[in-house]
């Protein structure tokens, strides 16, 4: 295979070599590893492409770059690719699925799949998970319900990451956080952990040898500081909202494991490896019983927010999943950024 | 009526002088008032207790000191005492409701209460509700649903109250958002605004000559500031998180506005005073299909994250409502602590 073809052209950013990759060839390649490690070829191309997917739209730390820990999850067992998601409980609702160890993204598309499906029906559909993986980009599941024409709502705990509020030391999962409105010109996608700043944000600030743009957590001397590096030593990140976020995600934890009956953010950690997580889906379908304009309701709220005044003129209002779109338009015309560290790792899993 | 029975002994906090009163008396009074305003007696009775709870749960600024401006939205026209809120479309989950501008912790109360109805029979009750008032305490409806055994998540929308980020001008509310989880040992409900510091809490620190903790929000200067007099008068406050707490306030204005048909943020903020607001409840019935001890999952959580180390051996890691028990147990012990100034004001509605 004449690897030159996926390279366009070479970028600097910070200290990393980029290349810009086009999306299908991406997805080609991811697919065809992921069918040596034991995917069937349909789970291979989802899989594939909710990775390839995650890069287009920018996140390269929740696609592309997080590609070999997948592979490695797989290599130690932790993440079983031939196994899929199962009903226990399907009486109610929520419905209670297992995950069975199978990969983390594949468990919640379907996951999500049904909770949409259930909306279709009975106009809210609530699923929740146990036993899954690591599921990459919360969002993508927020996108899949907006694309549905649902409200998505989906949360997924995780290993000990953050202090609680007054402590200093990790008991609470940073618990990604995700909620999603269908809108015809781009849907409207927050996706957020519950920390300020994730260990991905940190480890990007370090490597482009920059301060955070706000304090995010603590020193060794227990101060509040800006540089990624103390924090990373401490472990000692800031909640959002401080007392606030640690509250939000103490509940998310405890609904995710009460409502799925599988593990807690204390069980995750008592583990080598981040696994065998709880997660919950929610959709709710807008067209339900709607008898109002749902587009003009969402544009109005829309545009009165980026009508607020600013300090500065250049400095602007972005609603959560706009700049998602920019990249995913900038990445569909010139190709999806990767950095030369992660590819070398891709094209050795391929050979 | 000998008004000195109500008395029991006068405390000195900040600069504002304290009285204790008997819950059982405080309901009685309110209620009384509320009699007079046009309220049944099984309402006033309700709307009594809903706000001598508050009180008693140690926030009066949501409980008491607020009843003034209560009567004076019934007084204005705007909270119309003898309306209920009607079910418009009870096919669908969520149903959705129409408060028709009566008071908004009565509708509100209904609403989580139809919401547990639907979760007792479907799992899981969705009710949004349009046209109502200001609900007072949003963490009451948290407590009503945990009581019920059901998880409860509602939330409202404001007028106007917290810029975007990136901005320097109001477009979104705060929003207060409110999760609930249900434990024989006391429920845990967090309750919060998506400020860092709402208005009522710059009030107190400014009355109690106090800066705040730590920065929330903006001076005349666009400078990060503790002073609460310097950010109520820019009206510049930060959302938790910052750009986080900026989307997730958005997100929930949407939603609210969608799924109840009601008003949004900017459709508040258009009138003169704070009404015609939506609101949506949701609730899930933990007893629903439950094969596992839920009391032992969340008392594992719970002992785990306050088993966390801190700097100070006197700090001490709380969970969310953990401290309104506390307050409410003491207040149960030692009567309410009411402020003159509002106590004045209540006695004289009385007279």
């Amino acid at each position: 295979m004449n690897r030159t073809i996926f390279i366009l052209f070479i970028l600097e950013t910070g200290s990393k070599i980029m290349k810009r990759i086009r999306y299908k060839e991406l997805h080609h390649i991811l697919k065809q590893i992921l069918i040596k490690y034991q995917f069937s070829a349909q789970r291979a191309d989802l899989s594939a492409r909710l990775f390839a997917e995650t890069s287009l739209d920018g996140i390269a730390s929740h696609g592309l770059n997080r590609f070999p820990t997948y592979i490695r999850g797989i290599q130690r067992g932790y993440i079983k690719p031939d196994t899929i998601a199962e009903c226990r409980e399907g009486s109610g609702n929520p419905e209670r699925w297992d995950g069975n160890l199978g990969p983390g993204n594949l468990n919640a598309y379907f996951c999500m799949e049904r909770a949409i499906e259930i909306a279709k029906k009975q106009g809210i559909g609530c699923v929740a998970l146990k036993n899954t993986n690591h599921w990459l980009r919360g969002g993508t599941y927020g996108w899949q319900a907006a694309d549905a024409n649902c409200i998505g709502i989906c949360w997924t705990n995780t290993k000990p990451n953050l202090p609680p509020w007054g402590a200093n030391e990790v008991r609470l999962g940073n618990n990604p956080f995700v909620l999603a409105v269908p809108r015809q010109k781009g849907h409207i996608v927050l996706d957020m952990a519950l920390s300020l700043f994730s260990y991905g944000k940190l480890e990007s600030y370090r490597l482009n040898g920059q301060q955070l743009p706000m304090e995010g957590g603590y020193d060794k001397c227990g101060n509040l500081t800006r540089d990624p590096v103390a924090i990373e030593q401490t472990e000692r990140l800031l909640p959002i909202g401080f007392w606030k976020g640690s509250g939000l995600s103490f509940m998310l934890d405890i609904i995710a494991t009460l409502l799925s009956q599988g593990n807690a953010v204390h069980e995750i950690g008592s583990r080598n490896h981040e696994y065998n997580l709880s997660q919950i889906f929610i959709a709710v379908d807008i067209a339900a019983n709607n008898t109002v304009d749902s587009e003009q309701i969402i544009n109005s709220i829309l545009d009165y927010t980026k009508s607020a005044g600013t300090d500065f003129p250049d400095q602007k209002i972005f609603y959560p999943g706009e700049q998602t779109l920019i990249r995913r338009r900038e990445n569909i015309r010139a190709g999806i950024p990767v950095e030369e560290l992660y590819w070398r790792q891709i094209l050795d899993m391929l050979s």
